[in-house]
């Protein structure tokens, strides 16, 4: 099926061009939003177009760079050839793109590490300053100048709203038969003209399927014919199997207990084969019609979606291996009724969150023994990838989960430290903590007993007595809630800095 | 007026006794739901029998400890006491008394530090275990039995609902004309089962005037007639006026580049000195028929509302000056109509603070160069008084301000810090940072950016050339988003431990 069948609408025709011609109308300094989200979605050929004009230009000797805006990360089609060419000069609000990556430490790139439920809003109050050009991947556009999403819906709806110009691209590639999974919702304001969002289940259906642009503003319609990022996920690994085997007991015992209702709540997972590997092991566990509301539906929750274990799943993207999109693909009319697929501002946002009284679970760099979080960066400074929804799960979540390996890089570093050295989620938002060593409930503890029980519970047993002693003679300086030694406290950190290893 | 007029309800007659009997019902190891929010509304006689009996308890040789739980501070007579006769073994969520927090930092008492909004949620799940008494301070009893709330609302509702057991202590003095101020909401629900909250704008009443509580509970009423807490503010000096002038300029400029409605959107004003200059100095601002939507109204709210600069305010607790209180007190008719009182959970909702479009302002110990904020606890390890409101409101709001003076202790602690000691408001939680200094934008910069305005701006000139020396440095480790020497990070706090003086 070729663009002509993609695009219905005949306003649109006489805009058709290829991705060199419509990558000359975004002029340097350009600040862009572009589709895309977890390696889906997110536009195929303008970016590479993009890359090759700046090359063109900085060969010259012309400056060229754009601030690119997307719902989070997208591929080394985009990112990565971007910033190849050197072409991004302000990034947010997410980037897992390795190049883009060595270049935000480096300052090349303005990094603004963001929680993905702030993004749209704060765009379209204009805290970030003006939108020249969207650009938007969509499956087609119908009849009536609607647009038909792709596999993800990131922050498209507002890119759209607040641009001065659109490009569309049209990927004949991805399924046009996804009409109709998505649900765009169009009952945001900015205040103080907000109204309540009425949603009470996460599987409600609170909008509509396609999203509008204002036909006047497309600059330029482009067909693209390829596949999303694929996304390899790892077979989970014994220590993911332990950290899923850890969650699902304790979401056992809770409901056992009475603090967790008999028909469970909805999970969010956070992205990577731990989260993965958790959602494998709910295959095989005793909760049955599971709904999710995540942002990114990965294998895992797929896999509940097809052995029925979940009913119906709500999310912002979807983002598969490529065997797993076969599948999809292959079930199409399956999956349209057990997948909504929504704005991240709506798929992330605290109130429907905390409504809903969501599990949240999700991955992180390192806790340390008060409970504090960090998901961003490396030793202190070197950012990973970001924040990403984590915060808007974990602090509106009804249970929150972060979990980890015990150790990196066949144990020189210890993921439980004395002091985290960034945090990205403190004290207040943590709930539980589990590494393959165990899990530890930190609900109404005070600092000192948490660091007893993530000690004990999470700590490896290489790490577990040096923890044990820092508490220890931190404990004996005095009269301390949060007893640190400030001299050692990161001490580890800058061990591994110098010597590669954390451990004396 | 005596306890016989204010008790209106025949089946609480028999119950009252004096306040070493009631105290005679509440066990050793009980768990104790208080009401109490800043200084207002806590129970003024339970707290001191509690405490003479655990030292009579002592005196014997036993064990007497209760697990306190309220909605905010509360007072002498109430925190103080219990402290004083080592009563207290669990505290949450927030802490002001000296002697506690001093027990707090020993290790004595193990206290939980939270969000606010937080605290009514997760005792209803279940998850600090049961509550067997509660003891709230009421005004009086209608004729129906519904209970006419105090100066305070914090948690009460909830207390009432979950606690086996009640205790009311019917306060004589406070004015019983403040019976219909309050605003009990009674929509909320355990997840799955939650709605919407049908609030648009701050000043909706969406509840009921009075708190319910099953009579059979009910085991005892206690006459008290006493004041609350007497908060005393000292007239605005210098920095906090240069620290209101800033933030009333950014507003009007905000206002006037359109990211800010021309009716200024809802206010929130954190607990303090600082805090209350900034509502000083909207009193003499350009912005008229303001709505306030806070957790505490103090002085500076009651200065607005009775100029007529502010329209209506929603808060969970009156915290006035004697003063301030007496002219309360003598013109509650027009108060009444201005004054809403609702539940912690709803005046600090984070689905109403995001959808009302708040603008937060709250005070911090210390931020760091990268807008990181520490709001509770001294050089890393010592507990001050609790996060409080701030993070419900920060996270959620459509602007955040965390205001701080540069410096503390005539100079020899910067306020401005190469790393937060501790983190209890991440870089992406924060907006803007100001200091009699001046003002940092902090909107839509990557961290090296925000270093540079949060030096340029807020730090104390005696200060800017150590805090630009760290940057540089760290700046010239190499490739690094976020750049800091973890050898030197906190060595600013250590040397002020060592010294008594962070600058060299």
């Amino acid at each position: 099926m070729g663009i002509a069948e993609r695009v219905r609408f005949p306003q649109f025709h006489n805009r058709i061009m290829d991705a060199a011609a419509a990558a000359a109308l975004i002029p340097h300094g350009a600040t862009v939003g572009m589709s895309g989200f977890t390696g889906a979605g997110y536009p195929k050929a303008l970016p590479q177009a993009i890359a090759e004009r700046a090359q063109a230009e900085h060969a010259q000797g012309r400056p060229y760079k754009i601030n690119l805006w997307t719902g989070a990360s997208t591929a080394p089609e985009c990112d990565g050839a971007l910033a190849q060419a050197h072409a991004i000069g302000q990034r947010l609000p997410f980037n897992t793109d390795p190049l883009a990556r060595q270049q935000i430490n480096a300052g090349e790139i303005d990094f603004i590490d963001m929680h993905l439920s702030h993004v749209a809003q704060h765009a379209w109050f204009g805290f970030f300053g003006k939108m020249n050009v969207a650009v938007i991947e969509v499956l087609g556009v119908t009849a009536d100048g609607l647009l038909i999403p792709s596999t993800a819906i990131g922050n498209n709806k507002t890119w759209l709203e607040i641009a001065d110009q659109v490009i569309l691209e049209v990927n004949t590639k991805l399924p046009g038969a996804m009409e109709g999974m998505h649900d765009i919702y169009y009952g945001t304001a900015i205040p103080p003209r907000r109204m309540p969002i009425s949603m009470t289940h996460a599987d409600n259906r609170i909008g509509e399927p396609y999203l509008k642009v204002d036909p006047a503003k497309v600059i330029a319609v482009v067909e693209t014919h390829g596949s999303d990022r694929n996304n390899v996920f790892n077979a989970p690994d014994a220590d993911s199997n332990l950290i899923a085997s850890a969650i699902i007991d304790f979401l056992t015992h809770e409901m056992q207990a009475g603090r967790l209702p008999k028909q469970m709540l909805p999970i969010q997972s956070g992205v990577g084969n731990v989260a993965n590997a958790v959602l494998a092991g709910l295959l095989h566990g005793p909760f049955e019609q599971l709904l999710g509301f995540t942002e990114v539906l990965q294998d895992g929750m797929l896999d509940l979606l097809r052995a029925g274990k979940m009913s119906r799943a709500s999310a912002t993207a979807i983002s598969l291996s490529a065997q797993a999109f076969e599948d999809f693909e292959k079930n199409l009319d399956f999956y349209r009724s057990r997948i909504i697929l929504r704005p991240q501002e709506i798929s992330n946002h605290p109130e429907l969150v905390r409504r809903l009284g969501v599990i949240a679970m999700n991955s992180m760099i390192e806790a340390d023994i008060y409970g504090n979080i960090n998901s961003t960066h490396l030793m202190g400074s070197s950012m990973m990838n970001g924040i990403g929804g984590s915060g808007d799960f974990a602090r509106n979540g009804y249970l929150s989960f972060f979990v980890t390996p015990s150790v990196a890089k066949g144990g020189k570093i210890s993921c439980i430290v004395p002091m985290c050295s960034h945090v990205d989620h403190t004290e207040h938002d943590t709930q539980i903590i589990v590494t393959e060593q165990g899990l530890a409930d930190l609900r109404g503890l005070s600092p000192k007993q948490r660091a007893k029980v993530v000690i004990e519970k999470c700590a490896h047993p290489s790490y577990r007595p040096m923890l044990q002693d820092y508490f220890d003679r931190a404990c004996a300086k005095g009269a301390l809630h949060t007893p640190h030694i400030l001299t050692e406290a990161l001490s580890w950190h800058q061990r591994f800095l110098d010597t590669g290893d954390m451990r004396v």
